[in-house]
C-alpha cells in the first residue's frame, strides 16, 4: 500500500458502498488514479470484485482497488462513501450499522430525487429530517461521522479521463471529517471543494442535482455541474 | 426614448418595484447603462425619484430613468422587476394587483430567507406554495406572467461598474417571458442567462440564495454567485 495515500499518516482505505454504479464506479475511478486505497462494495461480492478489476485496468499497475461484499468493506474501512440511490439509502443503512467502525466517516452523495418512487428525476422528495443526509446521520451509530458531499458531479465526467468543471460543496457538522473530504475531493482534478457549512446545508446541495438533471434534459446532452463565484481566493484550494 | 430598449420593437419600460433597495437599485442601473428605460418604483415617489437620480448620474447622460410610487410605476410598464424582501412580497402585491396591465410579466427576485422572520439569512422558510415565485403567481392577474430569476447575484456587484460572474437561473410557465427575461439578464455584462424549467423550479433557485450567503459568512468578504457548467456551448447565451 501506499504511505502517500491521503497525506501524511497510515493508509485509510475509503469503501465505496454501492460501488458498482455510475458515481460510485467514477470516484472510485478517480481516488485509485490518485493513490488512494479504494474498496468497492457491493450487495454481490462477484460483482464487486469484477468492478475492481475493471477501475485497476483503467487506473493501471499503481492503483489499489480490490472489491468485497458492501458489511466487509465497511468493517474493513473507517473512510465510508455511499452512492446509492435514495430509495436504498435507509435500509442498507440499517444493514451496515452493526459493520461501521467508531470514529468512521460516513460521506453520503444521496439525492432524494423523486424518481426513487417513479417521479421525475428533475424533482426531489420531501425528507423528514430535512435532506438525504440528515436522514443517514440518524442511522448511523453516534461515534460516526457524517458528511455530504459529491451530489452535483456528472458521474459520466468522473468515469472519463478528463478534468472535472465543477465544485464539491461540502456539508458536515464534524469540522476534521468535512476538511478531510475536501482534501479527497480536491485529490479529482478539476474539482475544487468548498465548506458547505453545517449538515442541514445539505438539504439545499441536494437539490441542486435536480436542477442539473433538468438543466441536462431541457438542454440534450448536457453534463451540468456547478462553480462558486466570488469567494475569496483563500476558499478555493 | 431609446428605440433600440429591449430590441426590435416599441419600448417596454422596465418598472424596478422596490428599486430603491440595494438588489433592485443594482439592476437598474446595469439596464439603465445598457440603453433600457428604467421606472424606480417605491412606497414614496421622492425616495423612488432620489435613486433615479443617483442612477442617472452614475449611469450617464443617455440612461433613460426615473421614479415613481409603486403603483405608479406598476401602471406605467408592463416589465415589473420584484426585488423587496419576503416579509413585503405578498402584501405589496395584493396592493399592486389592480395596477398591473393584462399582458404583464412579473419578475420576482424573491428569496424566502428564515432572516424575514429573525431567523438566519443563510437558511429558508417552507413557503405553502413550493417558493416565494409561486407564492406570488397566486398573487398577480391571471393574464401576468410570473418568471423567477435574478436570486443569485449579489447586489454589490451589480452596484459595481466590473462585469459580474454569475449565470442567471430563469424559470417560468410562459416560455416568451422566460426568453425576454434571459434577453434581460444577458443585457448585464458577464451575466448569462440559462433556462431553469418551469417556475416550479424556483423553490430550488431561491434555496441556492441561502447557501450563497452562508459561504459569503464563512468565507468573509465574499460575493459567491454560481456558474452552471457542462452544458452544450448553444445553453449560454
Amino acid at each position: 500500500m501506499m504511505a502517500t495515500s491521503n497525506g501524511p499518516g497510515p493508509v485509510r482505505p475509503i469503501a465505496v458502498i454501492g460501488g458498482t454504479g455510475p458515481a460510485g464506479m467514477g470516484l472510485a475511478l478517480r481516488w485509485a488514479r490518485a493513490g488512494e486505497t479504494v474498496i468497492i462494495g457491493s450487495r454481490n461480492e462477484e460483482r464487486a470484485q469484477q468492478t475492481a478489476a475493471a477501475i485497476y485496468r483503467r487506473a493501471g499497475p499503481e492503483a489499489n482497488v480490490s472489491g468485497m461484499e458492501n458489511a466487509a468493506a465497511c468493517a474493513a474501512a473507517d473512510i465510508l462513501m455511499l452512492t446509492v440511490p435514495f430509495e436504498g439509502q435507509a435500509a442498507l443503512l440499517k444493514q451496515l450499522k452493526p459493520a461501521m467502525t467508531a470514529g468512521s466517516i460516513l460521506i453520503d452523495a444521496t439525492v432524494p430525487l423523486a424518481a426513487s418512487v417513479g417521479g421525475r428525476a428533475s424533482r426531489t422528495l420531501g425528507v423528514w429530517q430535512g435532506s438525504a443526509a440528515q436522514q443517514a446521520a440518524e442511522l448511523v451509530p453516534k461515534e460516526v461521522s457524517v458528511v455530504a458531499a459529491f451530489h452535483n458531479v456528472s458521474a459520466d465526467e468522473l468515469n472519463g479521463d478528463a478534468p472535472l468543471d465543477c465544485d464539491v460543496i461540502v456539508c458536515s457538522n464534524d469540522a476534521d471529517a468535512s476538511q478531510l473530504t475536501r482534501e479527497l475531493a480536491a485529490k479529482i482534478p478539476g474539482v475544487r471543494a468548498l465548506d458547505g457549512g453545517p449538515l442541514q446545508n445539505a438539504r439545499i446541495v441536494e437539490q441542486i442535482t435536480a436542477l442539473l438533471i433538468g438543466m441536462n434534459i431541457r438542454y440534450k446532452k448536457g453534463h451540468a455541474g456547478i462553480r462558486i463565484t466570488g469567494l475569496p481566493p483563500t476558499a478555493y484550494r
